[in-house]
């Protein structure tokens, strides 16, 4: 088996990089396609369903794709600092990109609301965090307020094409695994670069015959924050999934083509809904993933009894960050104060009988 | 290429598996090589480094190798129980692969001592918590009484030989990704089943011809808990490194054997060197990794300059497990409290550039 190089490297001809522009990696991309157990065996209509692993991208998330190209970019035009507003998963993988890119690198944050492994990563990668008052659409404003006025910043949100064109290549990924597209492809939208993305990945591939066919995107935002479903900016989205707490999406426009181009729709999940999707995963298919994650499978749990999926589908849902992102959740759904014992085999008993 | 399909069905004829045992998987394995920019550049020697990310595992460490290995075993003699001691990774793993096939899974805890991030993971899984009081010791001990009681219960710690058969896949990927094995290999050594393993995996290899020569392996354990190094062992262990706190090695006698049949060595490094080294990853290699897994790092930072390591020699140096299994540390480290600004682009210009 060839050792794997990267996404510029693996995709270089599909990506729109000029010749001299360098293959800088650290190794994103080529995640695991995981086969469903359990959630199969519990839904009816034998789907057959698997889980694209993106939380094992370097940085714990599938931002790392895209943010390798755009990087890329901006090093072939010579940017010294690159910039972001971000929940969390795309500061953590522009730092990454950064230190090792040798450029600096600013993240917007909105106040008080991003998981603690996210900050974390993003500090200890060396970034300058800035906290903006107020939701997320504000920290995305004055990013792009700024960029105007300094050309040695790169903006490397979700806006720069070369992160969308990064992002595709999951769906190349995808289609090479199964031999062909999946009948449907599962995810979760927040400022919907990611479905965005897919479908472009997953059209370029059909236009040059890798695959024989389309899948139905069908994306999933959280009930308090559903720009999208509910056709307007939301002032103040709340979930507890911060990776898609967004109330006015980048790339609405994208993620609307791709759900009416390609037969699917985008539908909204509510938090409980999301919570317990994500016990089921890590408890029944081993799977650990943010909660954000979660909302495409919470989905999918849905979807299956509602008539819109024929029996014997091919069903790929996209795990988009590790559940080590945001230990705070899982540490409030699941972590009790554990059982303290003495060294003895007496009271161990015990403990695991009790 | 082909899609990955785990470590038993890569490596089925390898693995001393009968044919029947079940080919459990989360798709572990297959990590990146990822060559070194920054420290080849700061050492002196021209030396080609590479670091083997195995926390992009799916649990996060490299634990998952032989974790799907003796699963597989305890599934194939019908256990219906898993337990293991733990310094939080191996409890990670075992919950993990016991959800994702259908066992219960019992994990002793040193008190108080294991990274944030892990016991999340354990405790979301849905394994049973326990913790011993005193060090990791204690719960090694009480782990192997209680199987001596309990036939229907598999141990799966690392002297469970099984777990070592799996970690050996490692060795068999980085020969496979340089076509040869390295000069070097170094690694972080707590509990000694790595180390033990990746030399078995290295000999099997030159054994049937695969690779041409055999590594030198090279291990670092930490200043306050190195047994090895000490030739005693530590009834107390201090490091901040807490996957590496463990004052009495299960593989004691192969890390032995390995430093010596290769030409190696095993030294100690201290906290504050590896620390340091935890820092250079992540702001100049753009790696974040947990801190045991930058013991290596800091050893051959003293090495480079030490004459023990010929000039362009190639070396391997097992980055362990993932960044994000222990947040705190890097909280401690390197997140300062975010400014907070209002939205206003006056506010931000002055943030970014006090």
């Amino acid at each position: 088996m060839k050792a794997w190089e990267g996404v510029i490297a693996a995709y270089r001809e599909r990506l729109p990089l000029p010749e001299e522009t360098p293959a800088i990696s650290l190794l994103e991309g080529n995640t695991p396609l995981v086969p469903s157990v359990a959630l199969r065996e519990a839904l009816p209509g034998d789907l057959d369903i698997f889980f694209k692993c993106e939380g094992l991208n370097p940085t714990g998330s599938f931002k790392d794709r895209g943010m390798v190209v755009a990087f890329a970019r901006a090093l072939a035009r010579k940017a010294s600092v690159c910039l972001c507003a971000s929940t969390g998963n795309t500061a953590a993988s522009a730092a990454a990109y950064a230190a090792r890119s040798g450029l600096r690198c600013i993240v917007l944050l909105p106040e008080g609301s991003i998981a603690r492994g996210k900050l974390a990563q993003a500090a200890m990668h060396g970034a300058k965090i800035v906290s903006v008052a107020g939701p997320f659409d504000n920290a995305m404003r004055m990013a792009q307020e700024l960029v105007l006025q300094r050309s040695e910043i790169e903006l490397v949100n979700s806006v720069n094409p070369f992160r969308i064109e990064g992002q595709k290549t999951a769906a190349f990924e995808v289609s090479e695994a199964l031999g062909d597209a999946p009948d449907f492809h599962f995810l979760p939208v927040g400022n919907a670069g990611n479905i965005t993305a897919y479908w472009k990945g997953y059209r370029e591939y059909a236009e040059v015959g890798k695959i024989s066919r389309l899948p139905r995107m069908v994306g999933f935002q959280a009930a308090g924050a559903a720009p999208i479903v509910e056709g307007r900016i939301i002032t103040d989205p709340q979930t507890m999934a911060s990776a898609i707490r967004i109330g006015n999406p980048a790339s609405w426009k994208g993620a609307i083509a791709a759900a009416t181009e390609s037969g699917g729709w985008i539908a909204a999940v509510t938090d409980e809904e999301i919570l317990d999707a994500y016990q089921f995963l890590a408890r029944r298919e081993g799977i650990f993933v943010e909660p954000a994650s979660a909302a495409a499978v919470a989905g999918l749990r849905k979807e299956a009894d509602g008539g819109r999926i024929p029996p014997g589908s091919r069903i790929v849902v996209t795990l988009t960050g590790h559940g080590l992102k945001d230990p705070d959740v899982a540490a409030r759904v699941a972590a009790p104060e554990p059982i303290v014992i003495a060294p003895a085999l007496a009271e161990l008993l015990r403990a695991i009988e009790a």
